[in-house]
């Protein structure tokens, strides 16, 4: 049976979803290298779940609600730590590296946001030289604004190098993007719904979001300084956004709570949470294999309570399958920045490989892999995995049937 | 049985999702005030299309594409039409009075644009003062942004008025939108799914649309211009996006394409649609019954079919049920324009109507009914029906149990 020395143990138990053997898509739930399968598991009687564990994507399950989600995490963790039940599950495990793993959930809305106040400092001043860096809205309200749900992909998918215009002194062109970038985020998963009119106030975070995955928010730079003024990042963004296959439950990180930075100006009321903690989830970013950058999570302005209470408080409500991202994650330093944008000042400073190979933008064929983790109870670590993607050459429209 | 006299004749027959006598949704076809049940129809073999027409939304509908769209159609219309089918469509009819009219189509992806040159310029001039009313990039593409999809409610739905942040000179406050506003647009409704990483050229509009909604883009303007820059409009919109209860099919407006406004400078090859036409609908803007507006839906700069080249150019998928919506429809006169912003002038010249009530923005118990006709073939009208929606009070904060 397992133990929490492995960051995968029974103290974190992501949720995902996988294909293996030629069947139909499953839920499952992570246990060191393997996935315990919960369909089948429901479908012994080992776990009571309504039937939500039988469905090709988590989203039933989410819509369960927080006693519910908490119930079926104990089952499984007795599942998976007592020797009584090793005959019943020992059948329903499949090594991870057997598996395929899906999209976990069908997203909702995507929301995006803008909290970081060191990324937010560095992108003001690559984009907007001639004006201050921090908008004037920005320490008042955690900036935000909707990306699309339909291109929202799981960990692996290839990304397609988006082509699009771009400025030149000259006036526009098209063509693939010369600037393509990444931007290291944490998503949010909402599971319960609220009601339409209704804001949701900080206090209730943990009624209705389920979980966390990382998010790789794919970003064309030149495409995207073109086209977002005056109404917001568009095509610069839309062609892809990766997330994790595994959706790590809120449970799982009881022990990652930290205070969040001092907020000064005090911000108005709705945006009071108490307490004002953030997520202590440690980010990597690899870029061929090579660690090039640690954003820390801890030093967010913005905590998801704020995010959530914002985003709803002119009565927007939450579906099952939300899916709302802190923005772009980056420390103080240089080297805790989650764009390529920042690391390369805008492409001005290249970074060096392993291998020698010098790099300012994404060129075809590089992997960028985002992973975390996060500080379990009593001195446990909780793994959030990775969400990786590799860059594919852009599709000519000429090779398209027109 | 029907004659094209009616602009809901056989000619029109946009379809729809209803509830009857207490009974599950089933969809159905307007014709004349009637709704004839499909569900019913498909359930008595009347018509065939797969079971698409036995379930509680469009969307299977939607997806099988322009030949089935095309044959059942065909089918419809010979139902409503000949008298030898008269007695076995008698029993599927519903009078339109006795249904409660939903949602037609789960949504997928709300995107909005910004197409109007007069709206644009009316909207620089107001917004963004010390500026060029057009931004640079307006006529080199067509911009636009995600909006929320699980907001987009049916006519009809009350719309409580949102809350948030608004600038003051003493700095942010929060508090009911004192700037309530609406946009009238015209919505396409995304079928036929597209491939991730495949751009769809202006070619193919026809294979992926299906039809049309009339839009009401609420927004608060307050609270927009305080939260939109640099990421877009957000909250100000979020609160609620009304839609028309009927899809009237591309099929229906086969006689009102008309040549769209010359583009100059130039538009890149990929959003150069042959023939460059838009759509001659004539919208009408009700405010508690009177007529404030007639927004000419043919004076928008970019065409539909240029927007869905855009929007997916960088590869971004369509999925079924995407809905985009054109942005406000302003034509160059002041009672042309789609958004009451533009009507008073930025708030600075009240309407008036009818009994003497003076306006700037929307007050709680307003109601907002915006519709449309076109031009039929054979000198017939289509009538795309109405989006109309009644202004609540604000909740306030106190009120909801936290």
């Amino acid at each position: 049976m397992w133990s929490t020395d492995s960051p995968f143990g029974p103290h974190n138990l992501p949720y995902g979803v996988f294909r293996h053997g030629g069947r139909p898509p499953r839920i499952g739930v992570r246990i060191g290298d393997s996935v315990l399968d919960l369909d089948g598991a429901e479908a012994a009687d080992l776990i009571l779940a309504g039937g939500a564990l039988r469905r090709p994507v988590l989203n039933e399950f989410l819509a369960l609600g927080r006693p519910q989600w908490t119930a079926v995490r104990h089952r499984i963790a007795e599942l998976v730590t007592r020797e009584e039940h090793r005959a019943e599950i020992e059948p329903l495990l499949v090594p991870l590296a057997e598996v395929e793993l899906l999209l976990p959930f069908a997203v909702g809305d995507y929301v995006d946001f803008y909290s970081s106040e060191h990324h937010a400092m560095n992108v003001g001043r690559i984009f907007r030289p001639e004006r201050p860096a921090l908008p004037p809205n920005w320490k008042h309200l955690p900036i935000g604004y909707h990306g699309r749900a339909g291109t929202v992909v799981v960990s692996g998918t290839p990304v397609v190098r988006p082509s699009g215009q771009r400025s030149t002194p000259e006036g526009p062109v098209f063509g693939p993007s010369i600037r393509l970038d990444i931007e290291a985020e944490v998503g949010f998963v909402v599971g319960v719904p609220s009601n339409h009119g209704e804001p949701v106030p900080p206090s209730r975070f943990a009624e209705h979001v389920f979980g966390v995955v990382l998010v790789n928010d794919w970003s064309a730079r030149d495409i995207q300084a073109w086209e977002y003024q005056p109404l917001g990042p568009f095509l610069g963004k839309s062609f892809a956004t990766s997330v994790s296959p595994w959706v790590v439950p809120l449970e799982a990180l009881a022990g990652a709570w930290v205070p969040a930075p001092h907020q000064d100006p005090p911000v108005l009321d709705y945006l009071r949470d108490d307490p004002h903690v953030g997520l202590d989830l440690r980010l990597a970013v690899d870029w061929n294999g090579t660690r090039i950058s640690e954003p820390p999570f801890a030093s967010m302005y913005w905590t998801p309570a704020q995010q959530l209470a914002h985003l709803t408080v002119n009565g927007a409500s939450l579906r099952t399958g939300d899916l709302f991202a802190s923005g772009t994650v980056s420390g103080p330093e240089k080297r805790q920045t989650g764009s390529l944008l920042e690391l390369t000042l805008g492409g001005a400073e290249p970074v060096r490989l392993a291998g020698g190979a010098e790099r300012t933008f994404l060129e075809d064929g590089d992997t960028i892999t985002i992973s975390a983790t996060a500080p379990g109870l009593g001195g446990t670590v909780v793994d959030l995995g990775e969400v990786t993607g590799t860059v594919k050459p852009a599709v000519t429209i000429a090779s398209l049937s027109v």
